[in-house]
Formats: C-alpha cells, sequence, structure tokens
C-alpha cells in the first residue's frame, strides 16, 4: 500500500502503509468481529464464510481461510479470551473510486474482552428507539462494510442505562441493533426483519436461526411495524461477542426477561457468557 | 490515536496511529479536495467554510483555518501544483460506535495533479448512467464523509472512453457525478439537483451557483426526472479540481459542447485548467 503522497496528520509528518488505504479514504472493505474465548476461536468457519460472502459482494478476493486462522491466532496469542476483529481493505492506494484490483488487504486486531455486566443476560437489558433512520441501499444491505456512519449518528444520543439501540427503516419499521441484530416472539413463532434494504447480517443472527429451527419453532423473517415489536411476547438482540441480551425495556413495553422462549434459544446456543 | 491493540497487517506486525481511527473503522470523518495552482490552494476559504460545516453535521469540532492552511501549505510545499486532500477524522481509539469526542484528527496529503486530457474541456466528455442508485439519507445527504462505497460500487462497470458516471437516486432521477455535481440548462435555466436525500454538495457547485446567478441566469435547485437531463439544451459536471466538464455524450443524447451558457460559466468561473 505504498504511494509517493506527502502527508501530515495533526502536523507530524507521517508514513505510514494505512495512509492511503482505500478503507480510510473510503471505506471500501468488509469486517468481522469474532470472541476468542478460554484460547478458542468460536465459529471461525462461520464468521469467516461469511466474511467471504460480504468480501465478493463488494468484488474483493477473500482470503484463505487458514491464512486468516492463522493470524487471528497470532494476533489474540498474547490473551486467552478477547476480540479478534478481521478487516479485509481493497489493496491499492492512489485515488479514484473505481475499483482496480479485487485483491483485500487484511487487517487483524486483538482486543481486550469488553465487560458487559453479567446482569444483560440474568435480566435482559433496556433498549431505546434510535432517531436516525437507516436509508434503504440494496447493494449494501446485509453486508458488514466498513461505511458505519448510520451507526455512529444513530449512537450519538444514548440514553443513560440503555444497553443497545434499535434501528428502523425508513418506513419505521425495526431492522436491527446499532451493533446486533433483532428478534422477537410472537404466539411462538420466532421473528427477524428482513435485511434485503438495510442493516447487517450478523454471525449469530445465523446461528439463532439455526437454533430455532432445531428446536422446531417457526421462524419468519420479514419487515414488520414498530408495534409489532412493542406487542411480542419476548424480544432479544444478538451478536458473536454478547451471544443473546434478552430485551427487558423498550419505551412504554416491559417484558420478563428473559422470557421462557428466549431462555431455550439461549441455551441451546451455549455461548460462553451464558454458559458459565 | 494510541491503543492497546495487537495488530497484523498481510500477517506483518504493525504499530500504527491510523490502525484504531474511527475513519477507517467506521469512515467516521470528512474530508475536502483542495487543487493548488500556481503555489495558490484555490479557494481554500470557501472549502474550509463547507468542511467546517460537514464536521459540523457529524457532530465533529472543526479546527482552527489557520491551521489547516499552515498544514495544507506546509504539506504541499515540494510542488506548485497538486492536489491537497484533507480528512478529518473522529478522534479517539477503542471500539464502540457511540463518538466519545467532537474532537477531529487532521489528516493533510499531498498528491501530483490528475493528467486530465485537454479535450475534456475543449469538446466535452462522454458519460454513462451507473447501475447503482443512491441510497436516501437525509442525515447524511450532502455532506462529503467517508462512507464512499456507493462510489465505488457505481464505479466498478466503467465503459472505455467515459469520463464520468452519473449516479441516480432509487426513483431513477439524476443526483450527481461518482465524482462532481451534475448541471443542465434547460430554455436558459440552469438546473441541479436538490441533495437533501443523498449526493455530495461539491465547493464548486456552489461557485457554480454563484456565477449563474451573477450571470443572471435563473437558478432551479430541485430533483427532476432523468428524462429531462436527456431532453436538456446543454449539461455539464463539476469538481474543484476541473472546475467544469461539458457533456459531450450520454446514451442516446448528444450535445454540442461546450454549449454556450456553459462556455460563459466556465469563462465566468476561470478555472486554471480553462483559463490557460
Amino acid at each position: 500500500m505504498s504511494d509517493a503522497v506527502q502527508a501530515l496528520l495533526n502536523g507530524v509528518p507521517l508514513a505510514e502503509s494505512l495512509l492511503s488505504s482505500r478503507g480510510l479514504h473510503y471505506g471500501d472493505g468488509v469486517f468481522r468481529t469474532l470472541l476468542k474465548y478460554n484460547g478458542q476461536l468460536l465459529d471461525y468457519k462461520l464468521q469467516f464464510l461469511k466474511l467471504a460472502h460480504d468480501a465478493q459482494a463488494l468484488g474483493l478476493e477473500p482470503p484463505a481461510t487458514e491464512l486468516l486462522l492463522a493470524e487471528a491466532v497470532s494476533v489474540s496469542a498474547g490473551a486467552a479470551s478477547g476480540v479478534v476483529k478481521i478487516l479485509l481493505l481493497r489493496s491499492g492506494a492512489g485515488r479514484g473510486y473505481a475499483p482496480r484490483t479485487d485483491q483485500a488487504d487484511r487487517l487483524v486486531l486483538a482486543y481486550p474482552l469488553p465487560a458487559y455486566p453479567a446482569e444483560h443476560w440474568q435480566q435482559g437489558i433496556s433498549a431505546f428507539r434510535c432517531g436516525l433512520r437507516l436509508g434503504r441501499q440494496p447493494a449494501l444491505a446485509g453486508i458488514k462494510h466498513l461505511n458505519r456512519l448510520e451507526q455512529v449518528l444513530a449512537s450519538r444520543d444514548w440514553p443513560d442505562g440503555a444497553a443497545e439501540g434499535i434501528l428502523c427503516d425508513e418506513r419505521g419499521a425495526p431492522v436491527c441493533g446499532t451493533r446486533s441484530n433483532l428478534f422477537w416472539i410472537e404466539a411462538g413463532r420466532l421473528h427477524t426483519p428482513a435485511l434485503d434494504g438495510c442493516g447487517v447480517a450478523g454471525m449469530m443472527r445465523d446461528k439463532v436461526l439455526a437454533c430455532a429451527t432445531a428446536l422446531g419453532l417457526e421462524v419468519r423473517i420479514e419487515s414488520r411495524p414498530w408495534s409489532k415489536l412493542l406487542d411480542a411476547d419476548e424480544a432479544f438482540v444478538s451478536n458473536s461477542l454478547i451471544g443473546i441480551w434478552p430485551l427487558r425495556a423498550l419505551e412504554q413495553r416491559v417484558w420478563p426477561a428473559p422470557g421462557p422462549l428466549t431462555l431455550r434459544l439461549m441455551s441451546v446456543l451455549r455461548h460462553p457468557y451464558t454458559a458459565t
């Protein structure tokens, strides 16, 4: 990623490999966040499959699974548990939007494990409805790409005590959390919004859907009005780090959390945070 | 922008100031591109005003104009002419979408002058209609921010001979070029699309509008159907590097380029590429 460019960062000359990255300049890349727990990179095969899917959606060649795994293991070798974030950034420096290659640079980062309160799993979380509505862009819907300004703006006015914000589409239908996928249960059926216009399809969403069908639950993947979420019998959010957080409170609605079907799904998911 | 994070770039350990940048991870920032010509940073006052406007739209504190100017002059000191790109990236490392500061890091880059063919000004350019349609997001519309994946995807299938791609909104109305703003002239009136749902408001768009009113032209800023663009008497695109490129061909439409009013606007604009 070398470049003949001159650069100052806060006034100091800078010669960095990321300086001209299309990831920085355009967000031209995709990412996944993995949980490492007790030395294991959880669900890395499914994570890499989804990373490859998203890369291909942007016209990027996904790296070999063995290479990604080796780098994820290496970068996180210092800690038995933590977070590994893998970014694929379209290679090549220079200016101009038109992509000149399908090659991707791999940026693999290791972070400490976030310290979430145990109550989030045991008693559920309070969530709020974000003021910002997600724009509709079918070409990017569902993809975990690096253009995340909507999530940043939606997270600006975060109420005290809330652990997640729920995002709606432009018609006001719920889509997902700022960093999670959204589910609710109505009359024994599991509902989750379709992600064909906006939203991000997390790895844990796939796992929750798989667990639900394994449990014999009927599953509906479709856009539904906000009122359907508030009227639900149970609701929860999911992502790869938290597994499932039951929703306890959202606007005027209060649920017993975790609800009975949420609890069954949590138990089948066997996420390390809830299994311990 | 330091961080305790461990990182590998293509397998090689990396310790960089941009590694944890919210610019890289979320596109949480804004930018402007300036033309330096014969030692002058053209229109830097208007550019910095627009940069500050966009920064505030994301809740970022704009840096002092004197500081930006000093850094732009310094980084480009090696060449009398070239391109200076200024990025404001929300400060602070760490993870999580919620912004914790309104402070911005300044990344100022100098590039060589692009080599555009003189015919682009003298005889106009051929353009094409991009397949990708811009999503509607009023919270980001008009802002020159770092989430530019739509422009990247729209530039993927670039026909030979085309110098610009024209982007439409989800209803098919023309909005702007992939890296330019769009104008057309119909019955002596200057039209340019409103940018309240999508698109980027370039500095040169403001200058063109100012020149048009100075010339006594009637100006209409509104969304119009694609057919209105094709039916126009003249059309052109603008940005800070090129000034104005007349449109010569777009789909089945061929215009004499530059048209008479486009030529008058070009002459009032006095952009260095066309003035020489």
